[in-house]
């Protein structure tokens, strides 16, 4: 009997891609599909590409909707995912895209959030060290920022080697869908097309502290993180250029077997062959990750860069591997790893 | 046992997509994979966005590597299928991406193409009326031209319920993939980013036979095309905007009637709700085709507009859902029906 | 001493670029800039590109800031043009970039835009056989609309000759900024990138009746249009590609005589050599418009197709040119004939 | 009289760009036009943006044509501008668009490029101290590097005010047009669109010696450069993100006030209101630059970033910019300032 899935905030694009993923799985049934202010309107106007599903309406997102599933994605805005998980109770699985459990350090999520702290959940990206085994059987799952999924799989087989000095530097570029589906001036498209630009700049951008969380609890020390995000003229696609010093003595031997060994047995990852570099159109649509990794040795510096699909791995994908893990399934079931290119 | 697969012209665009889709095909194994100039190198380099196959090498399209597969799909150039299906012989499933076999008039192919007719081959268009029944069984299958796959989904129900004069003029966006992956200046991303611009004006684009084969069968009556294609800024995908005169006396009701019934059974073919038109990005790496039509009372035009991914429902998707009848598979079996978007 | 020139809708696309324009004009000092909701902040914000105006704060649009230039242009919605032109008085040019004032039979207006008809004022698209006699000395310029302007410099040699039936089936691409500024999801850069998107299908885009307007006028007999416009994947730009049945006996021959001798002394306009196409980059930014023609005698239609920059030729280059007229100035006077490209 | 200019290299990229900024210089006439295998083409079919030169020919790159010119752009591939230069002699102003002259170190020329250095031309980055004064009146210019132009200008306020430590990493954002107009398959838009990918990654790119050349210059100590550019889905622009450690006490207040007086008169450099960042669009078609910086506290490093079109303050811009100021003619005569937005 398939498992019963509710999706909550199925208009945003996180939302849709849950359901895009969740519709070539072969062990769930979808149920529940819910809206904000999007309620009452059809899938089909909102999600035209999602085809089996253009009749369903959305529901509003309430407990009594949700209510009757065995697992429930939430997507929903900042602060709201801890109530609705609480109406849901213990014994369903729910599967929070957004960010209220992704940060341990209370006094983190207060700097970067401005609100109180929700708590903290097992964290969905099984290929840090720990990770799978904590997502195993939980019935609650906190899917990892898409900026962050990106840069700890460039950098933490580096930190986790102990062959980097703790300060990263960050550079990130992001297809336009990682900002969400809510109309600003600077998202539209007269905008971004032919154009590059930053945001977030300084130490400001929430991705932030997850990511020096995530690369910190691999290097046994903390890791100060510099990120600066920029937004390119695509949909999709996160390019993570990342690099940090190399710590005395370190050779480009060292470097590439730590890498290779990570990477060994990930169903998801790749480790790209030496002088090939990853770009997002390989991972189009994909659940995977394409990394490659050399020193420079006049600079003295690792440079690290991943290529995702922040809807994929970043956001959708990263949670269905994740409720795989969680649930005891084949942890790659129903997942593409191959990118829609050209 | 799996049915074994070559496919020849695995570096060009529809040789990569056959192999996507065939990667989630549950009864296919993938065996000899061929390239021209790009023989001896692997597909990683390629095609990095097919994962499991990145170490697979290209081998040269010849009789004997091509041989012992149940299956081959060509994606050669035009005027090579001919030779390589007789030296394959009469057993195999032979599946011609090109252009060789699609057009019955060995005039028309001779003022288009400029050289001898080879033959024709079962059409692979399962929507058009008859083909399904001709592709059961057969060893051979021509898989249409891009632009007519999207046309002929267009347009052919409004001539099957003689509803349209025999005059159509289309005009079609295209993205650069179907081009092909040559290289030539005008293809270049500094060229095509930011601008639209037609080619193969006037009546010589090659698929303006096929086009007109197509709605003159369904129509009982020679139809003429006035088709014009224009190159736009995006990697995949056609949106074909099909127009023709109402024949006396046809009323909106009757057009979208006939549209209802024509579609009301197929996987592939989603008639939208009224006021919704079809863009390409739902269909996206999807095989299906999106379609809206409408009678415009003041003009007088029955306006048919399609959307389809030209590598796909156009081309790859096309093919395997045609090699599925013919061999007596679901026929939707292993093809992706949502489109990834945004 | 410099004429005065006032802005209303300063923050909007076409008030960006008529600011763009004047900034480089050696007759025009720029006066008011007005805006609705952003009066109060500086240009710098919302067009980051006008360098020498960043600090300049928008005004709130009343008569009081408006009073006291030479020139006005207004980029205001729908409607209110009327009334502040009123109130400007009658030695004021005014230069409506709106819609207000184009359309010279009231039905039209009423049908397509459903409120009471304003008006017709001189209409500044000199290139139609008497409009550059009508503008001269003008104080009051209706701006053709994007559209409209493409189609008519595409289409009217072959009317104004003789050579086409008066029926016209026309299918324009546009970029995202005709569609405007105002925050819409599907002008969202992740809905636009990669997708092709017809709106406005069936007869119903309020541009259709101003492109028959002008092809009657020329034509002296009706001119029935079917108009599909589509939205492709890029900022700027209209590719309009238009074509009509030609009348019984036209040669190839004859069109190509029609439209050389239309445009041997236009200034901005370029019939391109035999087999040449027009590309929108080609004229991106510039007040240029590229038109080229053939004869498909095989589907008796002439093909007609032009490329434009919808916010210069299209908007606030054609605004300017007319204004020049207007004021006895050379036509051309600051105006940019080259495209950016690539 | 007119000062009279040949371009070689015409049907390139950045020679496009030199003519297109050239048609709009009062004090210079184009002359000769060259190409190299496009020689007897005309430049409507190589650069068909540039209307008023559309029946030009562009004749053979050989001495006899470059000869009888005060003024000679050179848009040549790697290696040929010494001869060519000396051909033409002392007197003519000869502007390379290329790299030969621009590294002061024959090691670093070695090293980077593999074969023996030509010499070192005045560097055309007048903003850099000193650099207007060496300019000014010489025979010949040397004509920096897009990215280095663009890093210049985002970090030499830091260095030459001492506020930074002489390590820098530099990731850049670059449009396809850096990567001209030969055909690659990485370069078609069925690949570049939809995709961001990095190359030359690992200080291998031959812009990195110019770099540091140019800031350990202003720093009076040697500035190691970590450089990674990236190719992003667009035709034109840099958006430059470059970060160093601030050297301790460094305050923002610090970093403000260099960069302040720095650009207080600069005529194509903006430092932006604080908290505005720069984007690639606002510069598009323009010799203009954005710049804005801040100090990540927490990190303890400075950000600064830069936007330019790399084909004009990159290239062309910058050339004439240069030009400009070899003749003695106001530095900013004939050069857009404004981009062409959205």
């Amino acid at each position: 009997m398939p498992l019963r899935v509710a999706v909550a905030g199925a208009s945003g694009y996180a939302g849709g891609e849950v359901l895009r993923l969740l519709l070539s799985h072969p062990e769930v049934e979808i149920g529940a599909l819910t809206g904000g202010s999007n309620a009452g309107t059809t899938l089909g106007e909102l999600q035209p590409h999602l085809l089996p599903l253009a009749d369903r309406v959305l529901e509003p997102t309430t407990p009594e909707v949700l209510a009757g599933h065995d697992i429930v994605f939430l997507g929903l805005p900042h602060g709201q995912s801890a109530a609705v998980a609480e109406a849901l109770g213990e014994d369903v699985l729910v599967i929070d895209c957004g960010a209220d459990f992704r940060l341990k350090e209370a006094a983190d999520w207060e700097r970067f959030y401005g609100s109180a702290h929700a708590g903290t959940w097992p964290y969905g990206l099984p290929e840090l060290p720990g990770h799978r085994a904590a997502l195993k059987g939980t019935k609650r799952i906190a899917v990892p920022g898409c900026y962050p999924t990106a840069v700890s799989l460039a950098l933490f087989p580096a930190y986790a080697a102990q062959l980097a000095e703790p300060e990263a530097v960050i550079v990130a570029a992001s297809g336009t869908s990682g900002a969400g589906k809510a109309v600003k001036t600077h998202l539209l498209g007269s905008e971004v097309m032919g154009s590059v630009s930053p945001y977030g700049v300084g130490g400001v951008h929430r991705h932030t502290p997850e990511m020096s969380q995530n690369l910190s609890a691999v290097a046994g020390e903390p890791v100060n993180v510099s990120f600066t995000p920029t937004l390119v003229p695509m949909s999709r696609g996160i390019l993570a250029t990342c690099t940090a010093k190399a710590k005395p003595g370190v050779t480009g031997a060292d470097v590439r077997a730590a890498y290779a060994a990570a990477y060994a047995d990930e169903p998801f990852v790749r480790l790209l062959p030496e002088l090939q570099w990853p770009q997002t159109k390989s991972v189009h649509g994909a659940n995977s990750a394409l990394v490659q990794v050399t020193l420079d040795e006049h600079a003295g510096r690792i440079i690290a860069i991943s290529a995702i699909d922040n809807l994929v791995k970043g956001t959708a994908g990263g949670a269905v591997q994740s409720m795989n893990i969680a649930l005891g399934l084949p942890e790659a079931l129903g997942l593409p790893v191959n990118g829609v290119a050209p």
